[in-house]
């Protein structure tokens, strides 16, 4: 449900009120029950889920497409609080749990609160990703997003632009390209086409602008090459996306954060999805905040969540 | 005309067809009439403009719409080559003679190529705008890119990523806000709405990731606020364009060349039209090179050239 002071729960309601999306899977809700009648209440939208008790006998539930473990709480102002943070994380907690012993195939997460996890004491973590790479003993993880026109998987995410140098390696780029592959393949693409950006302006333009192109990035690209990944570059980052778009790559591989997230932001604002590669079942998430400004006022857009959940069951569904 | 063997007397010939844009202002073509001819024919286009040999008195052109002062030359295969270089260089310098002598109060500069210039000895000077910095004297120039949807100057230009670090200063964001205020002024924008990118991911999230956003970026803002510029930020650069979209702004300064330029050829791809600001004449360009792969073959794409015309001749009427 993600952090009940946040928008997480109205997108929630509003994404399962669809009765497709509904079928497509079996749900199970770590979360509470009042911010989900608020959020249905105040939609027009009705109690459609089965309530039990979190600690209580889940399955007696089994025979209902969406289940809520309830931890109970009353209702939740908007912002980061320590209780929200301490629910917030052990629901995350319960769903990997599930999915660790089989009972889930994927999970959904929804937006969290990096302030309230460090208020109730969470704070070895910084988000979502580094504690489901812990839990799951992942050995890499990748972040990747899908939006309608583009997907692209980012090779280092949140440090600061400048201390990019230190963490760029052939292993990093080449893990990357790997693992975006895997996802590509996961999600239908016998083979997918992979195009990897440069890291400097025109793509160090032959070693005048920088040199991690040759150094770091061709290497990678080789290396993945010779293990039969369908890689090519590193292209210059301004003029690559439009070559995405245009069909001629199934993937983008970009070297830092805003290189990747700008063109995603600019092209499916309210529809990108974040695909945590790397993990032994399925994660995905929408790409937006806690959104604590707009929290209980029934103006959140579902789109993004809509299009996590359906994500998810694609990838869960095509596992082996 | 830019380089001879690339596209630039195409998408010349074929911006100067239309009527209203011919009747805008008086055009000065330095250049060679052959490539001239040979677009004009391939494209069935009339040679709609007065040829006046090099070294003859122009003078006697004055009463017409169109001159080209012809350098000659037979026809120039596709490619970068010395006289190539020599000749589109040569035509730089007379149009900034032009500009530095008030026969001229504007120019557009065709698409060149780097490696025909130092072919030609012209080694100092990578491009443009550093010759026209040089000869214009001009204590700081910014580049800027006009687009249909988007308007962004960038504070660094073409260095490797890494070394951003070592230029960015709060004079060199300030001076990138307060060039790009001068030019939305020029543009007719009364009091233009600007906003700055940070450099880090989610603009450096408070110190936790990076703070070259406190320690440079927030004191640049600030001096332009105090004087009399309404800059805003910094804003992360991977939601602001969205915002900057929405007509929430009028500029946005980008930190890097990537951040700046994906954005506006992922929305204005064959449409942006780069600028230079801080020298004493408006200075215009399309935004793209010298296309050599498609010379000679009537398919380059006249759109940017025609935007780099109107808006030059738009700032130069603007001008005082």
């Amino acid at each position: 449900m993600g952090d009940p002071g946040g928008v997480g729960a109205e997108c929630l309601v509003k994404a399962l009120a669809d009765k497709d999306r509904r079928r497509s899977a079996r749900f199970l809700i770590f979360g509470s029950a009042q911010p989900m009648r608020d959020a249905a209440d105040r939609a027009g939208l009705g109690h459609d889920w089965w309530r039990v008790a979190e600690g209580s006998d889940a399955h007696a539930a089994e025979a209902h497409d969406v289940v809520l473990i309830d931890s109970g709480g009353e209702r939740f102002a908007p912002g980061a609080t320590r209780e929200g943070g301490r629910l917030s994380f052990r629901w995350v907690e319960r769903a990997i749990e599930s999915c660790r012993h089989g009972s889930a195939q994927g999970m959904v997460t929804g937006p969290i609160s990096k302030t309230a996890w460090h208020a109730a004491g969470h704070k070895r973590f910084p988000g979502h990703t580094e504690l489901l790479a812990d839990r799951f003993n992942a050995k890499r993880v990748g972040m990747l997003f899908e939006s309608p026109k583009l997907r692209v998987i980012l090779a280092t995410v949140h440090l600061p632009l400048m201390d990019v140098r230190n963490v760029l390696t052939i292993g990093r780029v080449f893990d990357a390209i790997d693992l975006g592959n895997e996802a590509c393949k996961r999600l239908g693409i016998e083979s997918p086409r992979i195009a990897v950006c440069g890291l400097n302006p025109h793509a160090g333009e032959g070693g005048l602008l920088g040199d991690e192109e040759t150094r770091i990035i061709e290497p990678a690209i080789e290396h993945a090459v010779r293990t039969g990944v369908h890689a090519q570059g590193p292209f210059p980052g301004d003029t690559i996306f439009n070559r995405a778009l245009g069909s001629e790559f199934d993937l983008v591989v970009a070297m830092y954060h805003d290189q990747g997230l700008i063109p995603v932001k600019l092209l499916g604002w309210d529809r990108a999805v974040n695909v945590t590669c790397g993990l032994p079942v399925p994660r995905t998430s929408p790409d937006h905040g806690t959104a604590y400004d707009i929290a209980g006022t029934n103006r959140a857009d579902p789109g993004s969540t809509a299009a996590a959940i359906d994500l998810c069951v694609k990838l869960a569904r095509n596992a082996i």
